[in-house]
């Protein structure tokens, strides 16, 4: 038995789940596991857009989730390499399961459905197979190691969904901040959802100064209306140069929070020597971001944000809770994309 | 006048050297730069490689370089991106320099060719365009923030220069196993350059227990003939259940040398919670990193390893004239690769 799940894995032997072709999804617990009653799949962007593109026919998307499913005994979608994750309630918890969790507790799980074992039981009648989110009956396994996070009852499911989705950002802010004493914390992205968390960790952390930067004259308004910083500034984050100016002079802490490609130099450039620039976004550049910091000379430690910090998911709801600004940007945000 | 050259952009405007299209290369220096009489210019192999495949003849090579040059004021590849380094002779250093050059010192940049103000005197007359070692006359600049190291008197031109290429490895490893205090330390790749430098860093920094991890039976006898590691494993890198099963347990600190994609996994199962991951190799995948930490539940710090560290050369130069060890692997790898 393995907290990794070694023990789940069919083909290829000796891999872990993530990589391995077929897992075995049987719902019987072994002694450090818990089963979980799904109760839906939310299938990664990425990996629903290919199956719509591909197989056209909700029908035929719908079959295709089953055969992968039942094929391989996890939703880990061969083209894209991308899961997603779900939501549903414990029907089992081992004796020496280490994650805290009780049969009736109702949970997302915070690890990739690629490496989830999975087994449906209705073949999915109740989705039209033409949105990402699957209402589905069926089983999944959670591994010593996974991560699962208790739904909260005092908000909605989409609400806590997405601030689960983000809450490692938060987390290691906060730890970072810390450990500095009282830096000045600039984050990159400040209006979005990891970067309004992250803001709102490090003011808590003691940050002796909190600064924004935003794309838009309007996103300023908005941070600048919850109060979250202390400061809001506006520049192209991929501009090193712009971002140094709106910065005037250099933080002890960066944080970037903007997903898109070529925020590494602006970061290097606004952090001071002995200084941290955390990394977020999953479109960083790992080699942008070191021959960036050479080409500049700067000594600043360059830390990839790590998705998981023990306790992130209490800490980010709580923050939610507790800081209407969050919350307000959050939800402002679920408006804009929902198109209401 | 900048630290970071802006001053020495004159297209497109703002924006930093290395981003420029073409740069202001008059060998006048501004109060914080210094000048140098280039002797040999370093072709990054992927450039050189592109130049040879496009170009054909060496001479057809030679007047691409010399085009890029006259064009761009500085050796950046516009299709591979990619530069190179210089060796040459300080004539003369700004008043306000930060560097310590002195006129006469012979250097090695260690910043890259894509962000250096050159200009060619020679056309290239001494060079055959049939290898990226370029004999050259001309003048380069650095800025107030460049990195050059003085070549040492006392060990070959070419030895010096295999080992300032990886100086940021040792540095980086030092300040994070004195940090850590007295940690446990794995270095994926121990019997490379800075695989072989890095071991002797984490020794000397009062490391517990080094570790390294080679892929084949040569390289380990290599490895443990010298005498760096307390224990040499062997196992695929790539493979995060082989490298879990050689250590044998989890260290504290691991250090990432092996210059192959996939290695990302292993890294982060063979490192304790609570432990370090630094990440030298130019193959990480920042993705790779951040979903396979959280996809694992494994607290560890990923540190993206940046290439400078303040007296990063001289400390790795100290290494290869005091630990006969590293020496001697890196003279191996030498004769090597150079067939002999």
């Amino acid at each position: 038995m393995s907290p990794y799940g070694l023990h789940r894995v069919v083909e290829p032997a000796g891999v872990l789940p993530q990589q391995a072709e077929r897992l075995d999804a049987d719902p019987k617990p072994w002694p450090d596991e818990v089963v979980v009653d799904v109760e839906r799949l939310n299938l990664d962007a990425a990996s629903f857009r290919q199956l719509s593109e591909r197989y056209g026919s909700g029908d035929a998307v719908r079959a295709a989730v089953l055969e992968i499913v039942g094929r391989r005994g996890k939703m880990h979608n061969p083209v894209t390499g991308s899961g997603g994750m779900l939501l549903g309630t414990v029907r089992e918890a081992g004796p020496e399961s280490p994650l805290g969790l009780k049969p009736g507790d109702r949970i997302a799980t915070l690890v990739s459905l690629t490496l989830t074992p999975l087994r449906i039981t209705d073949e999915l009648a109740g989705w039209d197979g033409k949105s990402e989110q699957v209402p589905c009956r069926g089983t999944a396994v959670l591994f010593g190691r996974s991560i699962a996070a208790v739904l909260p009852g005092d908000m909605p499911d989409h609400l806590a969904l997405s601030v689960l989705d983000v809450c490692g950002a938060p987390a290691l802010t906060d730890r970072v901040v810390r450990r500095d004493g009282d830096p000045s914390v600039l984050v990159l992205g400040g209006g979005g959802k990891s970067g309004s968390l992250s803001l709102a960790a490090a003011r808590r952390a003691g940050a002796s100064r909190v600064i924004a930067l935003v794309p838009t004259e309007a996103e300023a308004r908005a941070v600048e209306a919850v109060g979250l910083a202390d400061e809001v500034v506006i520049a192209d984050a991929r501009d090193p140069v712009a971002v140094a100016r709106a910065v005037d002079g250099q933080v002890s802490v960066t944080i970037v929070c903007v997903d898109v490609p070529g925020c590494e130099h602006g970061a290097v450039l606004a952090t001071a020597d002995g200084g941290t620039v955390v990394f977020f976004s999953m479109a960083t550049s790992f080699s942008a971001a070191a021959l960036g910091a050479e080409g500049l000379a700067a000594d600043v430690e360059m830390i990839i944000g790590n998705g998981y910090v023990p306790g992130h998911a209490e800490f980010a709801l709580e923050l939610i809770r507790t800081e209407p600004g969050v919350r307000e940007l959050f939800e402002a945000r679920e408006r804009q994309t929902s198109g209401a």
